[in-house]
């Protein structure tokens, strides 16, 4: 079974992948804590995962368990919703030596890792992702946090997991969709760091799509190792991080301007990584071909390729509240090649501006 | 000036304690983001120091300036308020390069310090104390928090500021019930871990109550340097730490009770340590003698030393959900004697009862 160890010194901990993991309680028990089990999870992976989860923990002796049940959507990622979970746990009597369980997609994953990380001043959590794009960006990074109404991701922590479990299996009950919008964060990877997993991806995008095992297990390895690795170079976000928001600094505003929940997060990072290149492609960084080639990814793979028709000036106040933004300059990470990212603030509004013409909805 | 160095590797800071070092530049500017600082204060604070920190500030280049002034008194130290403090960084486009001043008590401290810990996943901040149990408690440790309606502090993260500026001067406006209520927390480190020191508060006490500026600074500096020995040996309350919460089992327990504001927290760490005192003497741990000196003492200072009238079945359902229990089991801190504490989760419920019973308001 294919593994990774994320190496973060006390804070360090593997990534479990394979077919059908989710049933064996010797890959999740041993990070428990001693003490009661919560499972954080939405209603719709509560039909699908919830009773293997809860059968897994009983085999491995944990009978008492805390099932918490929260709305799927990103709506739930709110600091509301963290205040009532934390009621949950302390209602249960919750205290130190428990562990909590993310069940489900990048929203349990932030969700439940931001109520770990505060919870008590933080409790330990096993994250099991069961979307892709959760099992390839939330996985790594320590990345937890809720939304304000003023901005997406605005309020969090960085906050590692014990483990983490990626069942492939799980992937079977995911919409096409939801599965293509995770796509967009395993292309990003190959742009920022990996020419080669873009080249591989590029090659056996079929494979892939028709959700073939040993692809799929290859995709979210190199995913994972190739964030892993910017991750350990940078814990928190000081610098070459930053690179791993290839795609993000349109794609939050995209997500903002639309209202969250229009676009997927990988829909709106799509968008943002074309975006992103046809800016890099202007700024003199990038080649034409590589920019076709980052377009033909995106548009084979079924995913957007255009910005919805907004003022730019909306999109551009957007980006400025990004948490990228420095005194109120815009960040971007462009691309100089694929497989090599650069940060810069040093972008020229008309070009920005161009780029948004270029590629918004008609 | 007494100055103490925390040492905490790379999140490590000085305490600085003096007269009049608030309107010192000097001191303040160096620690802060290239980008905008907002000050953290509450109402009433405001009206005596926040103008003061806005001239030094002013004065260190600092023009840039937020000033968010929320209600005085325990329950701004709430999720919905951090929530909407939030959204004013937000409002006023803060990005990762600006810092946050905490001015004021412990509420603002914990609170402010909970702000900057999670606001786009954690920004600087500086704390700038103006109570004594703000300097000798809030100062050291990184805990920051706010409450549950559930728990006391059962929301929060483990996060050190960049610089602690404790002026002396700002206990002069100080009212004497909060001066005293600092003290229970003075008293609580010779206890735990400073005979010596606890023997000098004994002799000393006088020139402490009445406000003598050198006498302000010894125990404002040893507080912090017995407790920044403890931290340093255990900065995420693994263990030893836990030997700080002398007084807090019984204290966290009356506060919940009796309602939040009814005591103040240090009145009721006050009758906390009592109660642990009269407890460990009842298990045979501290003698009888040792027992009238932390009763002494607490009087003396014109500390409460009895429990409000509450069937002892409350307390005892408050304290198994406090943070330190653990499965359900209540954990105590006893004294071996004035000096040395122990942690431990086995006490008989007969000994608790009996406790209360001794100390409760007729």
């Amino acid at each position: 079974m294919p593994s990774l160890h994320v190496d973060l010194g006390p804070r360090s901990y593997p990534i479990r992948i394979g077919s059908g993991i989710l049933h064996d309680p010797e890959l999740l028990v041993p990070h428990l804590n001693p003490g009661p089990v919560a499972i954080l999870t939405d209603s719709h992976v509560a039909s699908l995962h919830l009773a293997s989860l809860r059968e897994t923990l009983r085999r491995g002796g944990k009978e008492e368990l805390l099932e918490i049940v929260v709305p799927a959507g990103e709506n739930t990622k709110s600091l509301q919703q963290t205040g009532s979970i934390c009621g949950e746990l302390l209602k249960a009597g919750f205290g130190r030596d428990s562990t909590l369980c993310a069940l489900g997609g990048g929203v349990i994953g932030d969700l439940g890792g931001f109520v770990a990380a505060i919870y008590q001043r933080g409790i330990p959590f096993i994250q099991i992702p069961t979307t892709l794009l959760a099992m390839v960006d939330s996985s790594v990074g320590g990345k937890t946090g809720v939304n304000h109404p003023l901005g997406k991701n605005m309020i969090g922590a960085f906050y590692q997991p014990r483990a983490v479990i990626a069942d492939v299996d799980t992937l079977d009950t995911l919409p096409q969709r939801e599965f293509r919008s995770g796509l967009a964060e395993v292309f990003k990877y190959g742009l920022i760091s990996d020419p080669g997993f873009f080249a591989w991806l590029e090659e056996h995008l079929d494979e892939v799509l028709s959700g073939e095992t040993d692809a799929l297990m290859k995709v979210i390895l190199d995913s994972c190792a190739d964030k892993a690795e910017i991750v350990a170079r940078d814990e928190l976000e000081g610098g070459l991080r930053a690179i791993l928001n290839y795609g993000h600094t349109f794609g939050h505003a995209i997500e903002v301007a639309s209202g969250y929940g229009t676009y997927l997060h990988g829909e709106a990072v799509a968008i943002g990584m074309v975006l992103a290149a046809d800016l890099s492609r202007r700024l003199d960084l990038l080649r034409e071909s590589e920019q076709q080639r980052i377009y033909r990814i995106v548009e084979s793979a079924g995913l957007p390729t255009v910005a919805p028709r907004l003022p730019a000036d909306d999109y551009l106040r957007y980006m400025r509240v990004d948490k990228k933004a420095q005194g109120g300059q815009i960040r971007f990470i462009l691309l100089r090649g694929i497989g090599e990212a650069i940060i810069t603030g040093d972008v020229p509004e008309a070009a920005i501006r161009q780029t948004l013409q270029a590629f918004m909805e008609s």
